[in-house]
C-alpha cells in the first residue's frame, strides 16, 4: 500500500475551492476580453537556457529543472513573463502590434513553503506590447481597476510611481550610478520603516544630505491632487522631466475617466526588478492590506531582448491569484459564494428503479438546471446529508400521488418547504427564481 | 542571443486556438455541471512512487521524472486517473459518495511526437465513484452524449461492450485463463482485421474452434435491437450472465431516454487496460472516423486499491480534447467560429489624443461589448490590417461632425457600411444585433 500524499508545498484543489477559482478566472477573462485582450498558452516545460539565459542561474535552487530522457536540459516555467518574451520573439511575424495578451496558468518554484506560499501556484498576467504611450499605461490601470471591481472588490488603492522620474531625480542629486542599490533599499520601506531606510541610504551614499533628499522624494504624497505631487517631484528632479510629463498625462486620463479616487501617487513604489523603466504600481485592498499587493507591474523598455533584436516596449501587470482568492474567501457577501455541486438533487426514496428520476433530470437539464440524481444505495437520512454536504439547496422526491414520474415534490431543504405536483417546467421556473 | 524555440513535442497556443479551446472547455464544464459533476485539481508534480507504484515502471521512458532539489523522486503526471485515485484515497473522509468529479488539465508523456501526438496535451476526465448500478453507467453515457451534442457534434456513434460478459463467455468456452492476451488481440481488430485476429487467436488458444467461437462473439452486431444482441451474446456465454442483465438494463434506459440511436453494441470493444470490469465504450464521430475514438472509458471495480483498502467502484470516461478540437476545427459551420479578438476597435485617425476614444471604450464595455482601442502609431491602412488580422468585424471612427467624442461613426468592415452619429448606447445596440 502506498501512502496517498502530495509533495511539500503542493496542494489538491477540492470542489468548493475549485468552483470558486473557476468563477473568479471566468470573471477576469470576461473583463480582459472587454478590453480586447486575448488568451495565449505556452508549454509548462521549456529549454532551461530559454528560461534562465545562457549560463545564468546555474545555481538557482528555486527552479525545477532536470535532464529529460533525450538528454535535453529542461525546466518548468517559474513565471509567465519569460515564456511570454520567448513567445513574442518566436511568433512576432504572425502577431499584430500592439499585442494585448493575458495568460492565467500555473508556475512552479522550489521556495521553502510558508503560510500562503506554495511551490505550485497560479499567475495571471496581462500586457500590452508594442505601444509606448500614456494611453497604453492608462488602459492597463483602467483594466486593473475594472477587473477588481468585477470581482466585487471595489475598496482598493492602486499606488503608482515612475521609475524614469525617480532616475531623473537620482541623476539630479548625483546618485545615478547607485540607482540599482537605492531602488533595492527603497523597496524595503514598507517592511523596515523610513528610519532604517534612511540609515541604509546614508551608508550607501556616504552623505546625510543625499539620504535625506531621497527620503524626502519617496515620502512625497498626494495631499493635494496627483498633478500637484507630480509637479513637486518634477521640481525635486530638477524640472522638465519627460517622465513627469508622461505621469501627468496618465493622471489626467485617470481624472477624466472618473476612477482617479482609487489611485495614489506613491514615489516609494519601485518594484525591485531591473527591467521596469516607466510607471510602476502595486494594488492593495483596503480591507486586506496585510496580504500585500495583489496586482503589480509596470512599463518596460524591452520585453524580449534575450531572444530578438527587435525592441518590444510594453506595459503589464500580474494578479496574485492565490492572495486574491484568500481575500475573496474572507469577504462578507462575496460574489462567489459556494453555489453547491448542483441546484437540486433527485432523491432515491424507496430503492425503486431510478428510471423516472433520470428522465426527470434530463428534462430539468434542458433548462440549464444543474440537476444531480442520488445514485447511491443509502437510506434517506444519508441522502439528505449528501445534499447538505454538497450544499445543494433543493431536493426532488416522487411521492405516491406523483404518478409516472411526470410530477414531483420539490423541497427547499433549509426551510423544509414543500411544493407538490410540479412538473419539470414548473420546477425549473421555481429554481430559476430562487437563484 | 538565445534562439526562441519550444521543446520537440511541445506547442504554444496562439490566441485563435486558445479562444476556441476555452470556449469548448467552458461548454463541456457547463454540461458536466448540469449533471451535478464538480471540478477538482491536483498537482502537476507528484511523488514518483505515488504515480508509478513501488518499484514499478522503473524503466518507463515515457514519464518525465527527476530528483527535486530536496532529493525527492518526483514525476509529472502522465494521466488524470492515477492522481484521481490518490486524491480519493487521501480525501475520502471529506467527500460524499457517490462522488462525481471532472478534471480538465494538461498531462505529459515523453512519447515520440507524431502527427497529432504531443508530449504535452490535455485530458478531460469524468467519473462517478462509489456507485455500482446501471443508473450510474447510464448517466455517464448520457452525459457523453449531451456533451458532444452541446459541442455541435451530434453525428456520433458510441460503441459499447461489457468486459464482464466477455469474460463469462471466455469462461464458457474454456479460455478464461487466457483472457488478458485475448483482450489484447481483440483490441487490434480495427487495425489488423478479423483474419489476422483469427490467426493470432488460433495460435494463442491452439484451437481453430475456440478462435472461431471468439471471432463469432466479437463480430455479433446490432442488426436487430440492442437487447436482441445482448440475448444472443448471453446465449454464447452460456445463458444467465448477470452482466448480460446489467447490459440489458442500460439498453432499456438508453431506449427510454430517447438517445439510443447513437449507441451500438459492439462486442469487439475491449479497452486494453486491465482494470475495466463492466461496460466499456468508445466514441466515434461519423464524419471524422479516421481520428479514432474521441471519448472512451468504462466501469472499474476498484479505483484506488494502490492507496486504500476501501473498495471504490466507479464508472468514467475521458475525452480526447486535442482530437476533439481538430474535429471541431474542420466542422462546417462550427459553433466555435473565430470570434475575433474584439467585437469592435476604435481607430486612431489623426494621431490626435485618444482621450475621447478611451472614454467611449469605457462606455461600450459597460454593455459587455469587447472593445479594443488601437494604441499604436501606425497609419490608418495599417490599422485596418490590424482589425482584419485580429478578425474584428467593426471599427469606430470619430469624424469632424462627431464633436467631443460623444457620437461616432461605426463601420462594418467587410461591407464598408457606415452608420454615423451614433452614441455609445446606439453602437452597443447595433453590435449586439450583429452577434
Amino acid at each position: 500500500m502506498i501512502q496517498p500524499r502530495v509533495l511539500k508545498g503542493f496542494r489538491d484543489s477540492l470542489p468548493r475551492q475549485e468552483l470558486v477559482r473557476q468563477q473568479v478566472i471566468r470573471r477576469l477573462e470576461s473583463e480582459f476580453q472587454r478590453y480586447g485582450f486575448v488568451p495565449i498558452d505556452t508549454p509548462v516545460l521549456e529549454y532551461t537556457e530559454v528560461l534562465l539565459g545562457k549560463g545564468g542561474g546555474e545555481t538557482d535552487k528555486q527552479i525545477f529543472r532536470f535532464q529529460d530522457n533525450g538528454g535535453r536540459e529542461v525546466a518548468m516555467r517559474f513565471d509567465l513573463t519569460v515564456p511570454f518574451a520567448r513567445f513574442m520573439a518566436e511568433h512576432r511575424s504572425v502577431l499584430q502590434l500592439p499585442f494585448k495578451r493575458y495568460h492565467i496558468s500555473k508556475v512552479w518554484r522550489g521556495e521553502n513553503p510558508q503560510k500562503g506560499r506554495y511551490r505550485e501556484f497560479y499567475q495571471c498576467d496581462f500586457d500590452i506590447v508594442g505601444a509606448d504611450s500614456p494611453f497604453a499605461d492608462f488602459e492597463i490601470l483602467s483594466m486593473m481597476h475594472s477587473s477588481l471591481h468585477a470581482l466585487g472588490l471595489p475598496r482598493l488603492t492602486i499606488r503608482i510611481a515612475h521609475r524614469g522620474l525617480f532616475n531623473d531625480f537620482l541623476r539630479h542629486v548625483g546618485c545615478a550610478e547607485l540607482s540599482v542599490d537605492i531602488l533595492r533599499i527603497v523597496d524595503k520601506l514598507r517592511k523596515i520603516g523610513s528610519e532604517a531606510v534612511g540609515a541604509q541610504l546614508e551608508e550607501l551614499t556616504r552623505s546625510t544630505q543625499k539620504s535625506a533628499s531621497i527620503l524626502s522624494y519617496i515620502s512625497a504624497s498626494d495631499n493635494g491632487s496627483m498633478t500637484e505631487t507630480i509637479a513637486h517631484l518634477d521640481q525635486l528632479a530638477g524640472f522638465g522631466s519627460v517622465h513627469a510629463k508622461r505621469m501627468n498625462e496618465i493622471a489626467l486620463l485617470l481624472e477624466e475617466s472618473g476612477i482617479s479616487e482609487s489611485f495614489v501617487l506613491d514615489p516609494s513604489i519601485t518594484r525591485g526588478l531591473d527591467y521596469y523603466t516607466g510607471i510602476v504600481y502595486e494594488t492593495f485592498l483596503d480591507d486586506f492590506e496585510e496580504i500585500g499587493s495583489i496586482c503589480s507591474g509596470g512599463r518596460y523598455n524591452d520585453l524580449a531582448s534575450l531572444y530578438t533584436t527587435e525592441r518590444l516596449p510594453g506595459v503589464g501587470s500580474s494578479i496574485g491569484l492565490d492572495r486574491l482568492l484568500s481575500a475573496i474567501e474572507e469577504t462578507q457577501g462575496s460574489l462567489f459564494a459556494d453555489k453547491g455541486s448542483a441546484d437540486v438533487v433527485i432523491l432515491n426514496q424507496n430503492g425503486t428503479p431510478l428510471n423516472d428520476a433520470l428522465r426527470f433530470a434530463r428534462e430539468l437539464r434542458k433548462y440549464a438546471i444543474r440537476c444531480d440524481v442520488y445514485l447511491g444505495d443509502k437510506k434517506i437520512a444519508a441522502q439528505f446529508r449528501y445534499a447538505e454536504e454538497n450544499n445543494i439547496r433543493y431536493a426532488i422526491m416522487f411521492k405516491d400521488e406523483d404518478k409516472n414520474g411526470t410530477t414531483c415534490t420539490l423541497r427547499e431543504l433549509s426551510s423544509r418547504t414543500d411544493w407538490t405536483g410540479l412538473d419539470a417546467t414548473e420546477v425549473a421556473r421555481r429554481l430559476m427564481q430562487g437563484k
